[in-house]
């Protein structure tokens, strides 16, 4: 249980001895849910979300097939905008970003595919939703360059976070702030 | 010293050991700077930024007149923004925010000043730095009403902070992100 992410050691004895003293009403059924996650969970074949079909519910949704495709390294980063319910299209998973010192190349995060979606799911304007790391950015600037002049590709804009006190913010997160400043 | 804002009863004990320890080389100059800065600072009548003189360094460099104005709630902002090195521009120390329930108004914050400062120094642009937080907001929001029609006024935009990763940052934030993504 320690292995989890987000549990420290004290978290995951702290969960073990609530699952075991609880054992009949809990630890039954969570075994059962994982071990029917581990036998029906994969990949959503469109967009790497998970799945329990061929396509995950989100591609399924004629609904949300609005154009817009969302890029993002995870399907953490997925959940995080499926959280905030201002995304309405759908999402392309890269499962990481561009690295040369870890060798992942274009392939490995499925860029073929997300050329080839374009075309088909009638595509209008890609979003990369992707961390403003340093791989991130890396990242970012690959597939706008790989994308320019086949679809308008846009980026989440930098800034000041919501709540955010300048006195607590980096310099670089200010100055980004200040250049990409809007008209009221 | 365990007045001192960022300063908690341990670090106050510590520092406060520190300098009576060195005392010779460290609390006899201490106290002589901070006698000194009690006898000199006073605020900067134009800006409201801390001055020895009636202008600031900021106010009274010529080569700050570049027309753009950043309004900043105080100067711990003021500072913050002069870190980044990315403002070139001279200030407007606000002092606060406004605040029915605090009946802080536009005079305490020195609106009229800022208004007479517009004409006066021939300003372009009035960029709002205010924090993200809902008083410092709805200021931006009174603000930018105030100064309608008569200059152009933007504000730092709301997004991402440089480093953030999504699956860490509030819904707010990400959607604020979304909304104003921009076109690489
Ligand atoms: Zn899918
Ligand atoms: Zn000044």
């Amino acid at each position: 249980m320690a292995r989890l992410p987000g549990l420290g050691p004290r978290s995951a004895r702290r969960a073990v001895l609530h699952l075991v003293r609880r054992r009949g009403q809990l630890l039954g059924p969570l075994a059962e849910a994982m071990a029917e996650v581990a036998r029906t969970a994969r990949e959503c074949v469109s967009c790497g979300n998970i799945a329990t079909d061929d396509l995950c519910p989100i591609c399924a949704d004629p609904k949300r097939a609005t154009g817009l495709l969302c890029v993002v390294e995870d399907v953490g980063d997925l959940w995080a905008m499926e959280r905030t319910g201002a995304f309405t299209g759908r999402y392309h998973v890269l499962g990481g970003t561009l690295s040369a010192l870890d060798d992942v190349g274009p392939e490995d995060l499925g860029l073929p595919r997300l050329e080839a979606r374009i075309g088909a799911e009638a595509v209008t304007e890609v979003i990369l939703a992707l961390n403003a790391t340093v791989d991130g950015l890396t990242t970012a600037h690959y597939v706008a360059d790989l994308l320019e002049g086949r679809v308008q590709v846009t980026s989440l804009a930098q800034g000041v976070p919501v709540g955010g006190e300048l006195d607590y913010l980096d310099d670089g997160t200010i100055g980004a702030a200040l250049k990409a400043r809007r008209r009221l």
